[in-house]
């Protein structure tokens, strides 16, 4: 519950009126000292700190936001969840005047990051909130925002060349660091563990490739366990991941572990749903398709990390920076949590 | 980002006095209709809602909540954290009236519960949080405060056959089921393992036995692992591990998994502190030594239920009950959050 003292609390309890408590507040002189020092006794008691926001709200000047973040088709998308929380957020600062344009792009095709960052520029907004999904090109577009002075977050993923006011993330290579310790504790020594990434442009998205580096560096750390790490690289398309498998000489019942580096898991659990005993399997995000799987006992661990949460802090921020003109803190790192079919019914997303 | 309006700040809007606002909220009939409606028109687009607790602060009274806790003799007991989340909650709702009064009972001492039961009694306070640990002497109290129709609510663990108004607990049985899980993921079959009690009054601590169920329950299920499991119980004796299992004609390095059942399970790890490989070993809750050694590698997870949180949501819920006289959900389960070296830096306690 947060404090919520008003001035006319104040003028109730100092027995004045409210003109009297905002002469003490801006310090004008026609207050007696005695009621002076009285109304400033009750501020201090009663914490009350004036309130910037209504001082904005009386300006009525309109602030103008816009997100970039990729497109989904369905709510039980992974994207879904960050815009949820935008919105949640963009719900209560609306009041004081902030306003919010959604842009999308397709996340295997950047010409789309392209199109949309073009309409932001063009819009000019007073900050932006965006996943810099498409390496290259958000790296052209945030260029393009620093020279327009417009304040630009990150979500999801962060660039280390771009100069957000701040990012809320997750530490990508320490999840997959995590992933690779959960798999290796549940596998017998000799394993042979997949890892697969269910996206079109893998060079391009830098968190899959920190997920994979921490993965893999995990195992650099354990020598002495001997098993055989596979890379591959899928689209969703059910049938691809065996297809490669049989390039290689391998069956899906020779694999003992499967990481998959994003909430694609589902699919790459499919390929395996003709095997009665399948792989230990790693995959992240709780979306519903995921959920499934885990209370079958089809995946072992959901890595997760709040994506509502994301969407909600990055606009406060926003706000923060752009309305309260308040310096905010410029690295914020998501949770690493760890779902199994035993606790997710206790797990809160936010 | 709470939503902060205030009447002035709607008097303001509508280009009218406090008093009209005021009149209007009051539905006294003294406003001309299209002042009252734009007025109306205005609070809606705010959503704003009037402060029942300006209300309250206003009638003076004053409140008592009372708090019956274990005792602690150092800020790393596990016990330090509920009482961080109440002092804190105490220190936002102060300033309406409510104050605290606290008191202590020692975890293995029994008759120290129901000297401090006594004293709330006489002290009559308008709400109790409690934790309820020792069984019969919590019940005993409980059947008092019912009589003198004082709410109560408990944190840590639940008892039920009393009537809380509310109780905020971790679901005990399914976390000692996932710490079975846990385990059995990371050892082979026909392991030896320890479930260990560190407390002397073992069959008066619900919450201790429900998370012994759980575990048991788990591979209940499992009977193909023919694991064989070793239940003991020990007081915070270093020794007294070692002579118990001597006594069973076990050595400390026949173990292969240990599940201590609370935050005292660095006591057990420094029983095997001698061994170069120690046994696989899950316990509970963040304190400051058991972090030291899942830091070191030498407990593999920790269980945790965000204490803080437990303390701070009870005495606001007391104060929705008793101050805002709002009803109030009657379970709440924290999560069952597994905690491991590699994320325990991005795990936020509260």
């Amino acid at each position: 519950m947060k404090k919520n003292i008003r001035i006319i609390d104040i003028a109730k309890e100092a027995g004045v009126s409210i003109g009297t408590v905002d002469r003490v507040l801006h310090e004008r002189s026609e207050v007696s000292s005695e009621t002076k020092e009285r109304i400033l006794k009750i501020i201090k008691d009663f914490d009350y700190h004036p309130n910037i926001i209504a001082r904005s709200l009386a300006s009525k000047k309109i602030i103008t936001f816009a997100s970039l973040t990729p497109w989904f088709s369905d709510k039980d998308s992974y994207w879904a969840k960050p815009q949820e929380g935008i919105e949640k957020a963009i719900d209560q600062v609306k009041q004081f005047g902030v306003r919010l344009k959604q842009f999308y792009f397709k996340m295997d095709d950047s010409d789309t990051f392209t199109t949309a960052a073009e309409k932001i520029l063009e819009l000019s907004p007073d900050g932006v909130l965006l996943a810099p999904w498409a390496k290259r090109e958000a790296l052209k577009f945030t260029q393009a925002l620093l020279e327009k002075g417009i304040p630009f977050i990150f979500i999801d993923s962060t660039l280390k060349e771009a100069t957000p006011i701040s990012f809320i993330v997750q530490n990508s290579s320490q999840s997959g660091y995590l992933a690779a310790k959960l798999l290796d504790y549940g596998i017998k020594e000799q394993s042979l563990i997949l890892l697969v990434h269910v996206t079109r442009e893998i060079d391009n998205v830098t968190h899959l490739l920190q997920r994979e580096k921490g993965f893999l560096d995990y195992f650099e750390t354990r020598k002495g366990r001997k098993h055989r790490i596979i890379k591959i690289e899928i689209s969703e398309n059910e049938n691809e991941l065996d297809a490669k498998l049989q390039e290689m000489g391998l069956a899906l019942n020779d694999i003992d572990a499967v990481f998959v580096t994003n909430s694609k898991v589902h699919q790459v659990v499919s390929c395996f749903k003709d095997l009665i005993q399948g792989p230990k399997i790693i995959g992240y995000d709780l979306i519903s398709r995921n959920i499934e799987l885990l209370n079958l006992g089809k995946i072992d661990f959901l890595i997760c990390q709040k994506p509502e949460k994301q969407g909600f802090i990055a606009i406060n921020l926003l706000f923060d920076y752009i309305v309260k003109k308040e310096k905010v803190q410029s690295e914020n790192y998501t949770p690493i949590d760890i779902i199994t079919k035993e606790n997710i019914d206790y797990y809160s997303s936010v």
